[in-house]
């Protein structure tokens, strides 16, 4: 694009009318609404002015985010989508969850979450007949201070190896999600599945839109946690698969370097880490040592 | 609100992830697009970034946009609507009308113009029985060089004075609008109405977000135009009233100092400037003098 000049004329007429656009929510009785309101006001005109919109382009905008409405309903949320694809969800993510010493990075919670999992015992297997090889996952919960926290409590929810969701089987059966707590020592084990790569829903106006910029719908594959622990901050997180074919070209941004990890894949027969029986089946292993920040700060 | 202090590392971490999302439209065949994504996403993760949004407010946000996506049809555009109240159908105008040496400036479109409006001769009336307060436009059309323009097309069309456009009465008519000529002196004289305010659509989530930050839906009263001649740039404007009600709080940021007129009130039986009787009503005159740029720069 050739970088237009805009006259000091056309400058200030453009500012004048973000200044009146601003100053129309200055009466906002709550602070916060009129703080946002502003801040999305000088931030979306700023957009508007570098590129120099064209009424086209508007007209284009327009149409597309009737379409994103228009796919949002209970079942699905086309809206959350675009913000994922866009790395806002990442984004809202980041700024909600400061970098804190050496605690666990958080990641996006996604969409695929319940409440009432079931609960395991330790060593107990999550995936409960969802298809996929088996995987060891093991570690430990402990503070920013080191100290071990036994009683943990510690989600975890995953896709099958075909990319789907217990919630989208259609059938209402719970698998491949449960709770489990850790021990007296901080520490936690189970058999979940090793995470495949899957795309996001992509039939919609937001897949449209990721081919038309030649980018994949395809996610890293993951591993989701949620690990609650009185007095630390609740961590929501993903574990990555080191080697993974999409990695950091995960549509929804939700890749850290810190949260890549060694899943080593063992040959059928190989003795399990419990003396579990696979059968014919290969397996894999990966080790997740979770450090929690203290609540507040 | 208290300025929150960003840590050195928690603003890398977010910087990190704008860029990864940036780089992720590198690829995009379209530049002009790739241009657009990639400014678009700089914008609102500053956004984000600025206020901290917080999770809860993202989430308020997405049910915002979804509302306004299901009240968003072929007969009624929510979207727009958002645009308008944000000043950003405006700042497009804007942008796309740059100022041009002493050429009326432009405002918005809005969605009321028809095409194929019917044609009145010089000192017709483009009533057509609106009802409302009868108003003698006249004026010039001339080019920034000084010379008048004879045969330039004046589209107008304009809100009676209960604030309804004729596709509003939703009985097929056409009223309140017409398209005429210049004569060989490059002047033009239409009975019209004395505008009246009136309030966009507000009854949808676009009305609700202006009731919580104390906006007022009311449109500044104003009389549109549309104004066309071979070599000329197109301008699509209003003239407004001055002493309106409404005003600078025009809800869509329309006003501009050099598109308000004097609006003169005559008591009812004083003659008219065409000898028309109007019997007990009163009337207003208003003078508009229209200067275009041409068409290439």
């Amino acid at each position: 694009m050739d970088q237009q000049v805009v006259s000091a004329e056309q400058t200030s007429r453009e500012e004048a009318l973000v200044d009146l656009v601003v100053a129309s929510f200055d009466q906002a009785p709550d602070p916060r609404l009129r703080q946002i309101m502003q801040s999305l006001v000088r931030h979306l005109h700023a957009f508007v002015r570098e590129v120099r919109l064209s009424e086209d382009e508007w007209d284009r905008a327009i149409r597309f985010l009737t379409e994103v409405g228009h796919r949002s309903d209970d079942e699905r949320q086309e809206f959350i989508l675009l913000s994922d694809v866009l790395g806002l969800s990442m984004q809202v993510v980041a700024v909600n969850n400061e970098a804190y010493a050496d605690a666990t990075e958080a990641t996006v919670f996604g969409p695929f979450f319940l409440e009432d999992a079931p609960f395991i015992e330790a060593g107990g297997d999550m995936s409960f007949g969802a298809p996929g090889e088996p995987c060891w996952v093991s570690g430990t919960v402990t503070g920013t201070d080191g100290r071990r926290i036994a009683g943990a409590r510690i989600e975890v929810w995953e896709a099958d190896e075909d990319g789907l969701y217990d919630v989208q089987y259609g059938d209402g059966r719970t698998a491949a999600r449960a709770h489990l707590l850790t021990d007296e020592h901080g520490a936690y084990r189970f058999w979940g599945l090793t995470p495949r790569p899957y795309p996001i829903p992509h039939d919609g106006p937001v897949g449209a839109m990721l081919r038309a910029v030649a980018r994949s719908p395809m996610r890293a594959s993951h591993l989701h946690f949620l690990v609650t622990a009185p007095g630390y901050r609740r961590l929501v997180t993903h574990i990555f698969v080191r080697g993974d074919e999409i990695g950091w070209k995960d549509a929804v941004f939700g890749m850290k370097e810190s949260l890549v990890k060694d899943f080593t894949r063992h040959a059928a027969g190989e003795p399990t880490p419990d003396g579990r029986d696979l059968g014919d089946c290969t397996w894999t292993d990966v080790r997740f040592d979770i450090v929690l920040a203290p609540e507040e700060r």
